[in-house]
């Protein structure tokens, strides 16, 4: 086994996993490395955020999925930095771990557009405890406006926003609202939970840009429609632990989400390669780092286009057609056998949904709206996860909301039991 | 309703929420107080300590679990002290909440017999959020060892010591034994899991002291039989990051867990009223704090004999005796009706779980053992989870762990994602 092709994977994302799958019976040794001993089913991350689904039904150990493979090693580290000369990655403590081939699939986290010091008062959902943290703000903006005395302290603790308004930022204000306005009404008895302000502020000329007009049009009415104030055309200048200034205006609110910006991971810096705007390392078709014939670049950490110049969209399903691709590759230069074309991407569509009974389709010809719309956006969602335990809990957790009008985990957990007081 | 009488209850555990059921319909107004917005079901917490179930399925909102009771209001809050002269209890914050009649159930938490400086190195169990630090500080050591190449320092991180062989310290041992030596060996590739020690520490001359001899030996064999080292007779004396020195010998023991003393809230000390070793209000037979007719304390902070001296012992069957007692004392005196006797326990039994295959059950007269008792044991614990959400989920998770091996919840999450190296 030693005296394999070795290759090195970092990151156990959606195209880590799917490079590793890909390459199921090739005569590799293939070393996995995560920062986190979990692979997460990102696209469900706001239901955990917003007390849906618990955190361990999107979310499994990744040497566990590779306990039938003894050629994969998966190791719990943290990479920071890559030797191609030396042909090493770095892991934080110093050790080096040699590749033959290495696959860089680090991913990206929010990013404040500068304004870093906001990151604490507007939480970004990138990982299960972003989640947690979103989760318990605003299980705790509620109930400390149930112990608030203080009118104008009440309403900022009863008025929730939600910064950026792609997918993530309408399903969370989406079932932000429907909580306030539907579930949790008959539990509070000093406050009415349905005073509560939603806002979801979009910087841009209209919500869910990756969507035909129609579309974002409609989850804009249903947004409304569920009580949320959406405000478009407008963007963020100020966030602190008192509220938010959009364009000019202050709005007193507790609780803010960030779901507006994402950097990528450094991986274009360890490699001394150009890198865009979101410090994406520059790709081009056969997702090699340029001047490195061993390193490839997967996800979203990759910046690639397709269809003539449209850059490649920060999704699952992109990740998961470049793993495959480059699974292929690698493939195909140990057997000596010819090299597959350039690497190109099928979008296969958008999806999102907006509270817990409506969702829209994007499928570039065929769109689709509504509950309908929903029903598919679930089943393919349960279909994406993993294993049947996750998706028999998943549809569980679902049912059960539908059936009772209850969430399944609303905890407040973690350290900041109560926060901060005027 | 504002003019009806006001029962305040600090607490919402077992004793807390049995109050609050047992006072249904009475002519009384409510107010819940407790500093975590969940009840939770502490008998399976080592369960979520060692990955067998997720935290949300032992746990429920408090306010969720009375939406129906509009004359019950829960507060998040935490209580700092009582003004028995005022009918007054104190938030922090400096809120004071008037009553008519107090009820105090604030429970226990871990005791370090005089060394709080071990609780850092030697987590206790009592809360959620202990049971995700136990399960990330024993799935780490898993992960360290298989990047570690210092084999002194790699037995060190495979061993793992369990403080105090009551129910708790029996349970987490065992899980811990089956974990190493038959859940992960398939997937680590460096070490050798089954490796792994697993010691169980007593002070005392033998385990599980609340129980029978012959169950007791049982109990001990079978944890032999799953890998444990079971050590009686010789106490603790010191606990480092770098392990557990047991009498007079040091064990290198990376991960140690604290099973060993209670200590309960300072209830007695906001009263003034006297109090036993363990902080315990001392009381008569009507659970009224000496001196104060209209202040109860129940549960885990009350001091309490039966049986012509027998401490009431600190279990969740315990407490909802005492907080339906206390109910029929406040219903009682509503109505003018006689008073209820005695406080009078029974005890029903005591219980406790080797692994995933066998239990003791020790009912006095009748006593069991075995894979049976393990079924009884499973049963009844479903049965006392509240709501069917619950337990169709915990039901769902132990269905999968004894159909396919593997664990639910095996996450590491929150802040300290990689632990000191040396």
């Amino acid at each position: 086994m030693q005296d394999r092709h070795h290759v090195v994977v970092v990151g156990g994302g959606f195209g880590g996993l799917q490079l590793v799958n890909g390459l199921a019976g090739a005569p590799v040794r293939i070393t996995l490395i995560d920062r986190r001993n979990h692979h997460l089913f990102q696209p469900l991350l706001y239901q955990v955020a917003t007390t849906l689904i618990a955190t361990s039904e999107i979310a499994w150990p990744i040497r566990n999925l590779y306990r039938d493979r003894p050629e994969v090693t998966t190791l719990l580290g943290e990479v920071t930095g890559v030797d191609a000369g030396a042909r090493t990655v770095t892991l934080k403590g110093g050790q080096a771990i040699g590749y033959d081939t290495l696959v860089l699939a680090t991913g990206a986290t929010h990013a404040y557009f500068g304004h870093d010091e906001w990151e604490p008062v507007a939480p970004g959902l990138k990982t299960l405890e972003d989640a947690t943290t979103i989760r318990r703000r605003v299980l705790l903006a509620f109930e400390q406006a149930e112990l608030e005395e203080d009118p104008v302290i009440r309403q900022a603790l009863l008025t929730f926003t939600v910064i950026g308004a792609g997918p993530t930022g309408v399903e969370l204000a989406g079932i932000i609202a429907e909580m306030a306005h539907r579930t949790l009404p008959s539990e509070f008895r000093r406050i009415d939970t349905r005073q509560a302000r939603v806002i979801l502020v979009e910087a841009g000329p209209r919500i869910l840009a990756a969507f035909s007009e129609d579309l974002a049009e409609y989850a804009r009415r249903e947004l409304e429609r569920l009580g949320v104030e959406v405000r478009t055309g407008t963007p963020v200048t100020a966030c602190t632990a008192q509220g938010v200034t959009i364009g000019e205006t202050f709005v007193a609110s507790r609780t803010l989400v960030w779901a507006a910006g994402v950097q990528a991971s450094p991986a274009a810096r360890w490699l001394g390669i150009a890198e865009d705007r979101a410090g994406r390392a520059i790709l081009g078709a056969d997702l090699k780092a340029p001047g490195h014939d061993d390193i490839f670049v997967i996800g979203d950490t990759a910046s690639v286009t397709y269809d003539g110049g449209k850059p490649v969209p920060g999704i699952a399903p992109a990740a998961k057609q470049q793993g495959a691709y480059v699974a292929k590759v690698i493939r195909a230069r140990l057997s000596g056998a010819k090299q597959p074309g350039d690497f190109r991407y099928r979008h296969q569509g958008s999806l999102a949904t907006i509270g817990r009974r409506a969702a829209i389709i994007d499928f570039g010809r065929f769109k689709m709206k509504g509950a309908l719309a929903w029903w598919i956006w679930g089943i393919a969602h349960i279909y994406f996860l993993i294993g049947t335990r996750s998706r028999f809990a998943v549809a569980w957790s679902w049912f059960w909301t539908y059936l009772s009008g209850q969430h399944s985990a609303r905890l407040i957990t973690q350290k900041e039991t109560v926060r901060e007081k005027d």
